[in-house]
Order: structure tokens, then sequence, then C-alpha cells
């Protein structure tokens, strides 16, 4: 199988984008990507989209901006896995690419999720839950997650403070981010005094609604060293994909994602480096608790120290592991099928030293993980720079 | 890039299945083809769906269905090209063992599409084609095809009795398929005095709405040659995938599928051989115009001389060139996400000489066409017999 890297990223200003379309998204990124690449035509594209369907009454997506973007008859392959269905579509684009099947592969997400009302957004969203077991009973992603809250603070002392300041720290992060959806400050006050979703989880634990588009062009790691030589060369050294029950109630244990941490094994063991060689990572923070039991399950800190690592500032950019250095779903934003490859984006961004305001000091190996619905599938990819 | 075989199929009756839910539908499937090819594993499983979203208010639908099937935490992909998911779902299942990232590879499609009434069923339907451009002004698929069967006719002479002749084959190889929906026959005279539906097309120049999952299991070749011997080797030598533009209005040509001829191309390129090689094929007749434009797309026959050739009986079981021996989506029926993989089946079995009382004589090759919407993407595939 053959290294594949990254050679050009394409993004747009992400929130309430009343003035653009869910084709306008997705083609405003993937010509943005296209453009950073400098490439001339791609081989075959992959777009990540939860539920354009439920969203927009648009099936057959990948055909549509494969004819909006001009590239036809390219093949266009889109792919869903709920909130994680971004970092499916990197994995699809790095083993076509790796297979040989191609060369030059355009792999996108894109959501437009501000089209329907909030109890229509939040029936399209709870459709990544078990329909028939949580879906049909009432149960939303807040109630879930809030439900993985309280086991967690039970079973270790996690705090609500400890979960605040996954917050805050996100948005400090995010404020240096001009793409971010919310792109400020916010005080573990102001978080803290927040209107209660569901208890425990407060709306400034809460990801938000977010229409956007994230594209990223991937090539062999051979044409990346020499015709489209541009950047320090970033390469896929690791990807990992696992599933887990949708439903929450089959679980064994509320406070592990064992997908995470399947899928956070398989990537580790391909790139032969362990959770303590990764510098920084984006993680899915949909929920403020997700980043504390996302970055146990990873590794990266024991079970049950999550929050105290958030609240001591270890995942701050100045931390030793900085954490959602783009400012995360909670300030950049959420739409559901673009942030997988947002998070790809910024770990490039970061490993090419172009990440602005928000730049790391000469990180070497970054990590992403993309998680659908309540942990029952993740995506990880592992990025390293070689020169 | 490995050879791939496929070792076994699964399937089930297909039509109104009040008694299976859209879970039930995919897993009886899967465990049907995990059994026949006698696997005690498989390492990632690609489902091919439409519109889980719209016909069951469920998506993340791979991962509910590795959860149900019992096999979390393996990688699961659900992929969507509307009507030619499956095939889609087939081509990445391929690419995925020639890639050698996996050795054996569940592929299944599935579609629950009557637990919604008619209207919802159109209206979910119609996301196949460009929503603003053609589902919002009040289009839908059979008037798509209408105007694509009046332009051949208008082009070509293509007669309604041309038309007719594809469904009285097709019910007459259905009939010998006891999984079809509608296994009997037609005459000539009831097809072409059924219920007009959208001139010149009648009811029974349609598909019909159905429940249905198909799946088979892919292994590299070499493993089928030792630890799978059960049956005749039977590989994939050709995959194309094209795209065209999504709304037909954007088209030069309404009587040309040129995303089926460019797939064609791809994968009579990929196989070293033309459409004189070929023995037998399964296609998308969603509408018998569609099957008539196939084959002149595929060169089985000259532009013009599909209806002729339908009418001489070329494409019968003991024509020259026999189509949709299963029935096709005339007759089998049309679960929308499960048709690419049910062609495979059916192209499998005729090669293993397991297509019983529908079976032909010692055929060698098999391709299968897969469409989405009005021909905005086509999946192709072409299966040898090796011994």
């Amino acid at each position: 199988m053959r290294d594949v890297a990254v050679i050009g990223v394409g993004l747009q200003k992400w929130g309430e984008r009343w003035d653009r379309s869910l084709r306008d998204l997705y083609c405003e990124a993937a010509q943005n990507a296209i453009d950073d690449a400098g490439v001339d035509h791609i081989d075959s594209m992959y777009i990540g989209c939860m539920s354009s369907g439920l969203f927009a009454a648009q099936e057959h997506l990948a055909s549509l901006m494969a004819d909006y973007l001009g590239v036809t008859p390219c093949p266009a392959t889109r792919v869903e896995s709920a909130c994680a269905s971004g970092g499916l579509a990197m994995r699809l684009g790095w083993m076509e690419i790796a297979s040989g099947v191609s060369d030059i592969v355009l792999v996108g997400g894109v959501e437009k999720m501000t089209d329907v009302n909030g109890d229509e957004a939040t029936f399209a969203l709870a459709t990544a839950a078990d329909t028939e077991w949580e879906g049909y009973q009432g149960v939303t992603f807040p109630a879930l997650y809030a439900m993985m809250a309280r086991a967690h603070m039970e079973k270790y002392g996690t705090t609500i403070e400890q979960l605040s300041h996954v917050s805050v720290k996100n948005h400090a992060n995010g404020a240096l981010n001009p793409d971010a959806q919310y792109p400020f400050p916010v005080t573990l006050e102001t978080v803290m005094n927040s209107t209660m979703v569901s208890d425990p989880l407060r709306l400034l634990h809460c990801s938000p609604i977010t229409d956007g588009g994230a594209a990223v062009i991937l090539v062999p790691a051979e044409l990346a060293r020499t015709k489209y030589k541009k950047r320090p060369l970033v390469t896929v050294i690791g990807s990992g994909h696992a599933t887990d029950t949708l439903a929450l109630h089959s679980r064994a244990d509320f406070t592990t994602i064992k997908a995470t941490e399947v899928a956070a094994q398989r990537a580790y063991k391909m790139a032969g480096i362990g959770p303590k060689e990764i510098d920084f990572a984006e993680v899915h923070d949909c929920f403020a608790i997700a980043e504390i039991m996302v970055t146990e399950a990873l590794g990266f800190f024991e079970k049950g120290n999550g929050g105290p690592a958030a609240e001591r500032g270890e995942t701050a950019l100045t931390g030793s592991k900085p954490i959602n250095t783009s400012g995360g779903l909670k300030s950049k934003g959420h739409p559901v099928g673009a942030t997988g490859v947002a998070q790809i984006i910024e770990v490039s961004r970061q490993l090419w030293g172009e990440a602005g305001k928000r730049q790391l000091k000469n990180p070497r190996r970054g990590l992403t993980q993309n998680m659908g619905g309540s942990g029952g599938s993740t995506l990880i990819h592992i990025l390293e720079r070689k020169d």
C-alpha cells in the first residue's frame, strides 16, 4: 500500500449561513481545496454527509456535487456514519489512494442544518441513535450524553467545573480561529450559569447546529514530494475505524467509549506508535463530557483523569497535550458531515505551521477522532510531518 | 492489487414485507451470505442504502447493522448513490480487498420502502433527482423516464410494443425466480393495457416499491481457491463508476445514458474485454425504456437497436444476450439500496450454475449495471468464472 499525503485544504466561515445552500457550502469548500492544492483535476471524490435527506430533501448527494463542481463523469461517493461521516470519507479516500486505484482524491464533508426548524433538526439528529429503542422513546443526544456525564461523575468524581473548563478552553482556542461559528472566549462563570439543557449539561456544554463544508486533497506521498511540493510533507500514518452498539442501553459501561478505544488501538498499531507519541489532537467534543471521555479512550489520560487534566490546563494550547486547537465542535461549530474533514484540516495546518494565532510550536504528529451518535462509530487518523 | 472473488450470497423473498423491519431485512440477507460462504468472521462491511432517513427515520445505518448482526467493533460503512447504492457498496468492498486492507468483506444493501405511504415514498424517491430544479417543480421519476422514452421514440422510432416486450421478458424470467416480488408472467396485451402512469409509460413498464435486502461475501481470489473452496472460482475482472448531471435538463441528449457509457468503458478497459465478450447481464430496468437505453449504452446493441433487439427476443433467456435473467427490477422488485447487490448475486449464481430454472448454458462472463436517478450515477461490475 502507498503512503498518502494531504496537499490542500478548503473551508469557509461556519455558522448560520442563510446565504449558502447545501450545494454552495460543499462546492465552496471543495473549490478552495482544489485551488489550495494546485491540482488541475481529481480522479475521485468522497463526501461525508449525515442526512441531506432529512435536512435538505436531497439524496444522490455525491453525483449532485460532482455535477455542481463541474467534474462529471468523475466517480463520486457519499458515505454516512452520522456525525463521523467526514472521518469515514477520509478513510475511504486514504484507502483509494493507498490501494493504487486513484492518484488525486477530493475528500469532503458537508451539512446544511439550519434550513429546517429546531424540532426537525433535533429529530434528524436523533436518527443517529437507535430510532426504535431510543429516538421513538423521546431520547435526544443531550439526554444521552447527560446520562454518560452522570455516570462518569458518579464513578470517577468528575465535576461540573471540569466539564465547564473544556468549554472555556475550546472557546479560547476558537477565538483565534476566524472560520469558527462562535469565535469568542467565555468565562467559567458564563458556562456554569448558562441555560440547563439536560442535567448536568448546560447550553455551553453542548455543540451548536451549524451550516458548513470542508474538503481536503489527498495524493500519493510520492506526488506530494515532487509534482505538488509546496509545503512540508504531511502523511497519514494511521487509520482506525470501529463500531459499537448504537443504543446506549446495550453497553456494559456508560463511562467508556469502546469504539474510540478500538479504533485508536487500530490506528496506533498501523502507525507503530502509542498515545505518548501524539503531540496534539482534534477530538469530537459534541458535548463537554465527550471530550473528557475521548481523551481517556485515546490513552492520553488514565480513566477518570480526563476531567482533572482539563481543569489543570493540560489540554490547552500551552498544555502538554493540546486538544481541539481549532476551537472544537463547541466553538468552531458542528455541521455534522463536515466535522471529521475539518479535523484533518486543523491537524494539517498545525503540522504545516499555518495555524495562525493558535499555532503550536513545531508539532510533529496530530490525531483526529471523529465519532458518530453516542459512540456507535469512531474514525481515527494520525498524521505526521515528514520533513 | 489483488484479485477479488465472490464466495457466498444471501437474499430473501422480496415484496411488501410487513413481517420484517429494516434491520430484519438486512440482517437476514447478511446472515444468509455469511452462512453460505462459511466464514467465521468478517473484517469489514459495506451497506448500500438510499434513504433510511426518509423511509425509516434511521441514519447511522452501518453501525446499527453491525450491532444487530452482532459483529461490533467491525468497521461498517454505509454508502449512498440513490438507486445505485448497492453497486457502490460492491465497488468499495472490492477496493478494500484489492488494496490489501481486509480479507473478508460483507457487502450488502437494503431498503424498507413500504413503512411510509405512497406520497411519502414518491417524495423520498424524488430526492434522487435534483431537488431544487426537479423535485420541487413536481417532477417524479416516472415523468423523467417518460421524457427519455418520448425522446428515444422520436429519435429512433422505438415503439411502445418494444418497451412492452421488455416487461414481458422480465416477468417471464422472474416467474422462474422464487425470491421475486412478482413471480408470474404477463402478456404483451396486459402490459399494453395497464394503467397509464406517465405517458407513454404504463404501470407494467415501471418497477415497483419493494422491501428487501441482499448481501455477498468477498475474499481475495487466493483464499477462494484454497480455504473457502466450495464452488467454481468467480472473480471481479472489471469495476467502473461514473457520474453525470443530476438534472435531466442539463444533458445534451435525453436518449443517451452517459454515466453508463463511461462506467462501461472503464470496466471494459480494466477487464481487457469489450461488450461482445459479455455473455449476459443484469441491468437497471427501473423503467422499460431504461433497459433499452442501457443495453445500447453498454455496447450490446447499436443506438436505436435496443428496442428491436428486445422485440426479436435477443435479450430473452434463450437469446444471444440474455438480460435480467433474475426478472430484473420489474419482476424481482426494486428495494433501491439492495438492487445493485442482488445483481451481483444473480450473476454469481449463473456463473456457479446455481440459477435453478433460469440457468443459462455454461456462461463465463456476466456484467451488472446499477444506476442512480435518471442516470446521474452508474456502477458496473464484470464477473468471470475462472474454472
